[in-house]
């Protein structure tokens, strides 16, 4: 997977299910598979432009539901807490696996 | 605070920043205040009706808001295993307050 950007990566990933079908499939295509707006435009049979505007309006789209709803940056401040923990843990308790096995569960939920 | 139901006062808690102003007032009035709906209609001057149609669509776009992003449902399953950390921490490593401190910043980030 070639990432456009992260970040946009992320908040697809949090919010792709407010997202319609057709906005889904654009969506994913163009930045989960990088296929280019030409690409994306001959399989759908639309105009370039046509797929560009769909995308920049869902990119718009998902931006406003973070504003809201903050899901990517409460993710990444869970995490640094969850990576801190981790390396207390194998720092000072590398041999107590139900901790160990604990922390990263709590890492993997997510 | 007089909880009606705690799942519902969840919900609103992960989702109240999806709805309308409007929606908001009733809900917290309603919900967490402890309002009857006749108090509402009157503060509101509007039809006991009508102040019962908007909670109960409010009531329902939670729960597909739900269905869709799942936040009640992760935060409980995140809370699950802080909680094991915590007694695991508690029991083991007592008097590492560092290791202490680093869960219950992770617990009270929610």
């Amino acid at each position: 997977m070639l990432e456009k950007t992260t970040r946009m990566n992320y908040l697809y990933d949090f919010y792709q299910s407010l997202l319609t079908p057709k906005q889904r499939s654009y969506m994913s295509l163009y930045y989960l598979d990088d296929y280019s707006l030409g690409e994306i435009a001959e399989e759908y049979e639309v105009s370039r432009q046509a797929v560009y505007d769909n995308i920049k309006r869902t990119e718009a789209m998902l931006e406003e539901y973070e504003e809201k709803l903050l899901l990517f940056q409460k993710f990444q401040k869970r995490q640094q807490f969850i990576k801190r923990l981790k390396e207390l843990a194998l720092k000072k308790y590398a041999n107590d696996q139900e901790l160990l096995e604990t922390i990263e569960a709590l890492e993997k939920l997510e």
